[in-house]
């Protein structure tokens, strides 16, 4: 298998966790690319027209994207369990996963704004409104933190990936002093070797 | 059942095109919502921290979100095939789907910076960026039209919801002269009843 990867992107971590966890990370080739929502590159968009990462090329030459699709497919061509297969279990891993993944799309609007955008041109509300996504979202765990287990599913890795990506870009926003009750979860959860793990391209 | 509703929000339509092929558009009740990237909608944050529609809240009381589950859930729970259950078929329903949420982010975001951003602090090449995102995936379907068939599963819905909403949002971008294959593809899909209906807020 091949990945277009990123070495900061959370949505790629987020698939090699799950790699990891399923015993095939170190079956898939790292691919580099330069994704960015203005310079786009050429190379990805050949395989996935929205020239995103993550993207992955099977074996079989399938090309699978997003994130959701690449881990499920990962989940059930490995016999894996982070997707549950039915009932409640099911729903409730991928709501978890859809908080997490808005989490996440909050926050890299959040940073396109301060790190991509000329500063001329950028919009405080529009800043304020996706951080306030990540704190409403983030208080709604704190105060009814029922899905903060400790078992390793496509939800808990997924808030794990996108708490990581608020450590990396917004540290000093301060979230773990704020939601005590997430951070704790958070620093136990990702002592799992899959969150401990460090990728890198070849060479 | 009760769903977050926004009379213009194309994963809204998603979730009711859906529900529409399975038969069960007449038993979701429309709440009405103010959902917005910057200005925020309290009613929904009670249910759903990340704020957004679609948010679908079951006759048991589970709250679902965002529109590939609510619409995963709908299909599972009645005995519907607009997922298929595995194999090539479930991958290629699954990316198409990706593929047309990620037309649609794109378009929502250069759509935001035209319509919400106030005019001194837009940013042309974001916006660029992100329709050359929805010019790549229509001219990899045109040229590549295969996904393009007439049965309705996720990936045809989604796509449907996303090219109407280019149809809405950017009818002076020529999307249907510059793709004419998924133009003529699109005219036809869009006559199933589940595409033609309109839905409205009670009263």
């Amino acid at each position: 298998m091949k990945l277009f990867f990123s070495s900061t992107s959370p949505y790629v971590r987020k698939v090699m966790a799950c790699a990891h966890e399923l015993g095939v990370a170190d079956r898939i080739t790292l691919l580099p690319s330069n994704a960015h929502p203005v310079t786009r590159d050429a190379g990805i968009i050949a395989h996935n027209p929205l020239g995103k990462v993550p993207t992955l090329i099977t074996d079989d030459g399938l090309v699978l994207y997003d994130s959701r699709v690449i881990c499920e497919w990962l989940d059930a061509t490995h016999n894996g369990h982070l997707f549950p297969r039915q009932g409640a279990a099911r729903w409730q891993a991928l709501v978890l996963q859809s908080l997490a993944d808005g989490i996440l799309d909050a926050a890299l609007l959040a940073r396109y704004e301060e790190a991509a955008r000329p500063e001329a041109l950028r919009w405080a509300d529009w800043q304020q409104g996706q951080l306030d996504k990540v704190h409403t979202s983030l208080l709604a765990l704190e105060r009814a933190p029922q899905p903060l287990h400790e078992r390793a599913d496509i939800g808990t890795l997924a808030l794990a990936c996108a708490l990581g990506y608020l450590d990396l870009r917004f540290d000093a926003w301060g979230w773990r002093g704020r939601f005590p009750h997430v951070a704790a979860w958070a620093t136990g959860f990702m002592q799992r070797p899959s969150l401990q793990a460090k990728w890198a391209l070849p060479g």
